[in-house]
């Protein structure tokens, strides 16, 4: 069994229980990202933020191959995330939240609310894994939106 | 202007910026809702909340000929819902908004952790509002994805 989860990762899981790799690599028009990709692109976001709060610095060579056509999603993303299990989706996911849970572990809520530049303006540490969140709750109402135009009838 | 708004809502106003009535009205396909029944939608789950919660009651048979469309989308808020100009639903939201600032106004930071029955489950004042703000953020992404699927081309 899986740990349980915070909420907002909680209600991802849910809203894609059961997706064949069909269901994950479906694209609703040409300009859509498949399922599979929104998730994977959680992780990628999850990824980067880890290493620029708490490595400080930007993302080398092989983070980039690894993970840039998750953050960017578009052409890169419909051409590349192809294929994977929903297993293979949710590892990942866990995989990376797993290092986000024990650096928050390492911190104090005094650290949450010390400033820090973000994109050129003024943020703090709170905020920002806010966002991380909010960007994961934002894919999963697409999520959610994707999955009820599923071509098969397994939807819910 | 209006005033400075949380980050959600300066998002999801972000999010329909210019938007006319034909595209609040849009229909992506016979299942979809409208951006601008999403919209009415964001400020009916926040009027049921205060109602439930500020209020200690259920919703009145004024209150849900008002808002039970909104609330509840699918046919009926596609029926329902049409027509109206952005300004009226960015003001109702602003005009729902404003009594849930004031209520919180009045409350201290213990009200927030405080044990409150939800759905039949433990929870309390902070989870609870969250969800309402976690709500307009899914819907919010499915506003995005919306948005960038309209006819015309003025999306952005």
């Amino acid at each position: 069994m899986r740990r349980k989860h915070p909420h907002a990762r909680y209600t991802t899981i849910n809203a894609v229980q059961g997706l064949s790799i069909e269901e994950l690599d479906y694209l609703q028009d040409s300009q859509s990202n498949s399922i599979g990709a929104l998730l994977l692109h959680l992780a990628a976001v999850e990824i980067g933020f880890q290493i620029e709060i708490f490595d400080n610095r930007q993302p080398n060579d092989k983070e980039l191959k690894e993970w840039l056509a998750a953050y960017e999603l578009g052409d890169k993303g419909r051409n590349e995330i192809r294929g994977n299990s929903l297993d293979y989706y949710l590892n990942k996911l866990e995989q990376v939240r797993a290092r986000t849970l024990k650096e928050f572990g390492q911190k104090n809520d005094t650290w949450l609310y010390e400033e820090r530049e973000w994109s050129g303006l003024p943020s703090n540490h709170y905020f920002i894994w806010f966002h991380v969140f909010e960007d994961e709750i934002n894919h999963r109402g697409q999520i959610r939106w994707l999955r009820q135009r599923l071509p098969k009838p397994n939807t819910k």
